[in-house]
């Protein structure tokens, strides 16, 4: 999964001196669970300020896309998304929601954030 | 009701190093009143952010199917929920709410809350 | 299970020379999976025109509620509520909607039908 | 409760070539339980085609408000509603909706209807 | 209020040949309660097949918009609506839906029905 | 009205030592208006945090129903609960809302709140 | 128009020593645009911390009534509403919020706010 | 705009010999109105039985992009886009329905409809 | 793909003298497009009144999850469904809905029946 | 795109001594992809505190539609309304919110926010 992080693509942020808010909101993702086999459902959301980059979004839905068939638990999944995305796009703030659709009558999220202490936000 | 809690099981955070947030909402918890006899219905949210356990999701759903047959008040089952999970999976942070159906014409909620002082939350 | 019939109550209709129409919705019934062991749950509605009986509400609140800790497939139960009601209070009509919650992904309708035949409904 | 109907009053219809419907929805009904002397509460709809005479609005309110401490039975106030209207308004046409508020976990609706068979509606 | 029919305009319909639907919904129109005086409000919902000849919107909008200060009860300025429509453009149906804001807890719909017998729709 | 504090009833708080918090909505309450004598309508939302006792459901309900046929204004009757049941249970926090239907075309929400100055909340 | 302000009645708040929080929603507001003519629809919300004077509800409705056929700017009506009801019954706090329905495309809301500095919320 | 008709591309209905239905919903066409020159805004839904054709989906974007600056009246609109899917898919039932967005206040819905008289559907 | 069918399994339906209906929805099935190799989404809805077999919801389940990365078109894939269900449980009727998610701006349904002559339903 | 700035009108502020808030909210926002010429559909949302000027609704409307025809990607175009905004109506505060429908199977919002210094707000 490793080489995942590579099918991210960015692009010059045109505003760099304002503090200003994106949100991509992915509802169609789907990995696998690692312990049963079955498919999980989850909807993505990515709200960021951007630094000098900002994240292209064909690239984004190829790398969400590439989830499909691993298996990974829901916690580890939101943690490595923002970990690559973080990685890539180098934003002032960024934080990952992933809602889980029910399972076993019970439904997930799991939500983690980066402040790039550089900013004062 | 004490050997509940022992159904409760947890796995190593992979991310232990940074704060993030599990949701788990369960709507369909079930109990009985304990004067009338009558069963209760709840939906029951647990919010944490784990240090360096998580909840297992299918012994979560085990656990709080025990309380089917047992006759607890409200107030209790919401804090007793608070305590066993708090005692097994040692978060930094927790906040459980329980949303019970209407009785008598009126709904109710109770809203119990962890902090692990340990940690700035 | 044969003896939760008697748990219904009827009385008499003051307006038999009328086809009117009562409905009774009962979001809270829960069972077990026979297979399983895990609960069930689902929202009950019952649509009747009666004829010379009607349905007594609290009665019918506790036979609901005697299925709590009984065994039985989706659609099993729906057609053996139709089939004890009919035969306790002989309506002109009657149609049992059970919907139950999400199991594996998929939520389940259910959905049985009585006319007698004497009625032109 | 008899002099109940006393409290309607109608007009005339200023179009009684026409045949046309006019709905009045009264959410805020209520009346008391006869068996445990509890409030019940209704949203309680009115739809006919006028013959010769309207019911005038106000006096609705007032017949309406006047179930405010009767105890009586989810099916008979709804029939004897449509009984009073009918009698009154002489419609061509009428059902009454009563949709009661859940009352141990289960919630109601009566219909009952009137039709003038002089009319091929 | 007999002139108000002058202020609507119509224009040809391109596809006489053809029976489709037009659908206008009007939810600002207000007038004023002939006994209080005090203002009503509705959405009025015109639904129409046109013959030979479409309503123009623009004139509808003023034509609405001229009851703003009359007092008209509700059944009558739904059938009034009807009638000055029906004159103006001749449909081969027509129907009228006025839903009425909440006066004294209770809300009020009038829908009145036009049908050419030309046509057999 | 003075005698009504008598019908609330309470009990022990079984975990004094949290400030846990609970929320009882009673979407039926009624009242009088005492200038028209027509019935109000309102939901009560009563949230707190307990100290020492907590609010008996049931004797909620009753408490609440006793106001069916008093003339009280919207401003006072949601001081008057805030009074009573702070008096009663003596919580460390409360806060009464009442959304009330609308009247002449204006809904109205009243909400008044209570601090124990001697927690820090 | 300076004469509107004459319709507003208050009356003596009888919890002057509490902070507590009034809101009125008048969802059927309509004035006239001064530009084009045409009629103008809102919805007011009226929100305050009384001090010593509450507004009476019916004086309310007469007096937004009384801008049915004034023609006022969306930004003008709101700050001139705020400014009558804080000269009638000097609140500690007021908040008006007039939401405006489509014009052109877009729908536009205006928020004026009122503290007295004398009090400290 | 004869030449739109060319955008329209189709395929072999895989499955002739059944009677089954398609819906295709595109919330987001544009065109522009040719009095004002405004653009409007307009939610199209196609539903069609197809024959020994189906319509492809992408090209289906294509042409109702192609009048997003052309001014054409709602009407007309709605029965163009009907004769020309007809034209090239020659369906066995089809039915069009455009949702306008509100201009002057009013919004406007136009719905038409083609039946192949060889099919009995 | 044509394997897929043994995936399913039935079990003997205990009601076979009445008619009743079962409704399962599946909110989670995605599939492959076979242009683009980019996934679709979909809801798949099957109705159904057994004959003298039922669907297995587990293996329903399985069945559905097995298009997860085949490459099928929205009118096939539905029709598909449709003929592998009807062929394994011979059902007297049943009608397949599946709706998939926005497509370049387009959100589409698909929906096929059958019905077994040999009942008059 | 220079030149659209010119199209923004503005007028005096009438009550330049209150910090109060407008909002317009533009659903029928179109331009097209820079990239794949397709058309991209947003909400504008438009949130100020106006200083001495504020925004004329009507040149709003059109300086919008101006860039219906227009290549630019989501980040620059909510980016430049802000700044055409900012610069023709100098406001003491100001925020843009664009939501853009979902492409690709993600929708997006971009969130940008003007203060001016010299306001303490």
């Amino acid at each position: 999964m490793k080489e995942k992080i590579k099918l991210l693509e960015v692009f010059d942020n045109a505003y760099p001196n304002r503090n200003y808010t994106v949100i991509h909101t992915a509802p169609e993702f789907t990995s696998v669970c690692p312990k049963t086999g079955q498919p999980d459902f989850a909807a993505i959301t990515i709200k960021y300020i951007p630094d000098k980059l900002c994240i292209e979004l064909k690239s984004l839905k190829i790398y969400l896309n590439s989830y499909r068939n691993d298996g990974i638990y829901f916690e580890s999944v939101t943690n490595k998304i923002l970990d690559d995305l973080v990685q890539v796009c180098k934003p002032r703030y960024m934080i990952i929601t992933a809602d889980f659709n029910v399972r076993g009558g019970i439904s997930s999220t799991v939500q983690a954030e980066f402040k790039d202490t550089n900013f004062n936000i």
